[in-house]
């Protein structure tokens, strides 16, 4: 398994995702505050990835606190989980993970525990958010991989691998489940500029597992699909709307379209912390916008002009309508997607 | 005006189109094959700037011939044209340019003329398809501003700019025209991976030019025109089949299907010399793969993990049914392309 996020003692330690594929480093955080600027520095990435590491950085910070009472700790715990909500906008898995570690706070402070036992609560708690996520990965990669026929050429964009997650991924699972129960499938990979998850981190995680990978600029997957060389699409998903609008990686909207264009189906694949039914619709998800020089500038060399303005949305948002299946670890959602999204969060199934 | 291609005494002078926007250098070919080496490694790039690169590559080398007779002229002049017209396949201005030598070079023998005066011929011609190429630039731009709206917001991809042409530009001579005539504008230039043509090329002429430009990744144009960020489309184009399917730049394509999903015009600027009337539609041209390195490497790095593939079509084919209408030197063509595009070659008019 790929060593995402890890906690070790008295650090949170991340594989820096801004060096892979050229360099293997680990970035150890001992404070709350170091977790939370690799958040926004994106050494860690992926919706998933960064709930789990706003929940550990949480947990770090509360290890870390001299508060004697509860009166004290809350005051500290509130400020953490404010800084952690600083961090990203976007993905919405930060603060679901944020929700549950307040929702552990509040049932051990009610329940009158001391102060070291609320340290301990909200350790397993964050632990218990980085497991669950590998196991609703596995689950999404069931359910997902029912949808991929045999010799299937799969386009993905970003990435939504064991990378963006605590391990195994989101559309990547999908790809690996088929994989393991013996389909042959090849990947075409987005580059996904400016930040280039799909070149850096796609073709590195699917070639560590043997899987047939092409990277494509992502201005090539439209000609791709005329090609007649895509069968389908997976994606994951920053946050999904009530409606099964979808915010993802900027280009995303662009593959969503060409693959209807095209007859090809458009699947999403993310857990239910992704699903944020307090959002009617992808218009009321926030939009990050990041540094120009994400874009500017490659490997240290400035690409654009003095006196070019930039653009650089991290995110768009597909519409719903352009969504054939949302896969999640509790099943398959299908269009009306404001049924099938409510049903399956407050615990029933998809189809 | 820019500096794209001259002719000065014993050479020619391109501007290094690799190097730019970082470093203004200047490129001396001395030999036919360095011009060709010249056109095959992107020194220079754009379809009509090839052709016209091809033409005065053509006229060094017979230059620099010590044919006595027409004979041994003769065969040198052929080998000359076979060396240029392997460079690069798609760019039909290529082949054109070619074609034009050829037919003077007939012309001259047919005369009975001297060696010393077929040089002469071959060196004007070659300086004719330049000066033609500005003037076709000017014509296209004056025709094309007609259809720029006050305050439009245009996107353009890759370069089709001075850079890409004698000078002016194709795409980009509309929106200098249509700046020109006292319209506001503001181009968004998607970078054009993997060779970053716009937000290298395009971003520096426009800058230079005072025109408001912001650079954006290619995914990002789907977002943009989706927010209400895009009044129209124009690109350039490398060849244009009979039926007024476009080869241009990879990446086109996907533009072109997004511009109609959002019900926006989508208009190709090119100069006659790009209509090719022998190739009846876009599945018979030729789509030059370039090197994988060009992809994997920026700036010298490595951004994909070895072991992954990678696919690097250099052009795409952008089906007429998506393109509102074609501007030439010679007027605008409109759908049906068959008649309007046989009719505006064979020296009528579009609409």
């Amino acid at each position: 398994m790929l060593p995402t996020i890890t906690w070790e003692n008295d650090a949170v330690v991340m594989i820096d995702q801004r060096k892979l594929p050229s360099k293997e480093v680990y970035v150890r955080c001992r404070t709350a505050a170091e977790v939370a600027r690799a958040i926004t520095t994106m050494v860690i990435r992926g919706a998933p990835a960064i709930g789990v590491a706003a929940a550990m950085g949480i947990a770090l910070g509360i290890r870390a606190s001299r508060a004697a009472g509860t009166r004290q700790l809350a005051v500290e715990f509130q400020k953490l989980c404010d800084r952690m909500a600083a961090t990203r906008p976007t993905a919405v898995n930060l603060f679901w993970a944020i929700d549950r570690m307040k929702r552990v706070f509040a049932e051990q402070v009610g329940t009158g525990a001391p102060v070291d036992d609320i340290r301990q609560a909200l350790e397993r708690e964050a632990h218990r958010i980085h497991d669950e996520d590998v196991a609703s990965c596995r689950a999404m990669g069931a359910f997902g991989a029912s949808l991929v026929p045999d010799d299937a050429r799969i386009l993905t964009h970003c990435n939504a691998g064991a990378l963006a997650t605590a391990g195994y991924g989101t559309a990547l699972g999908v790809v690996r489940a088929a994989a393991e129960a013996g389909k042959r499938v090849a990947v075409l990979a987005d580059e996904t500029r400016p930040f280039l998850q799909g070149a850096r981190l796609t073709a590195w995680e699917l070639v560590r597992d043997g899987i047939d990978t092409t990277v494509i600029t992502d201005n090539m997957s439209g000609a791709m699909m005329r090609a007649g060389q895509v069968d389908l699409v997976v994606v994951g998903a920053d946050r999904i709307a009530a409606n099964g609008d979808v915010a993802n990686k900027i280009g995303t909207y662009a593959v969503a379209v060409l693959a209807r264009e095209h007859g090809l189906p458009f699947y999403v694949a993310a857990p239910l912390s992704t699903i944020d039914l307090a959002t009617p619709d992808g218009d009321h998800i926030p939009i990050e916008e990041r540094k120009a020089r994400e874009l500017t500038h490659v490997a240290g060399q400035r690409l654009t002009p003095e006196g070019a303005q930039v653009r650089n949305p991290a995110f768009d948002v597909t519409p719903h309508r352009y969504v054939t299946a949302i896969v999640t670890e509790r099943g398959i959602c299908r269009p009306p997607y404001t049924e099938s999204l409510g049903a399956i969060v407050k615990g029933g199934w998809g189809r």
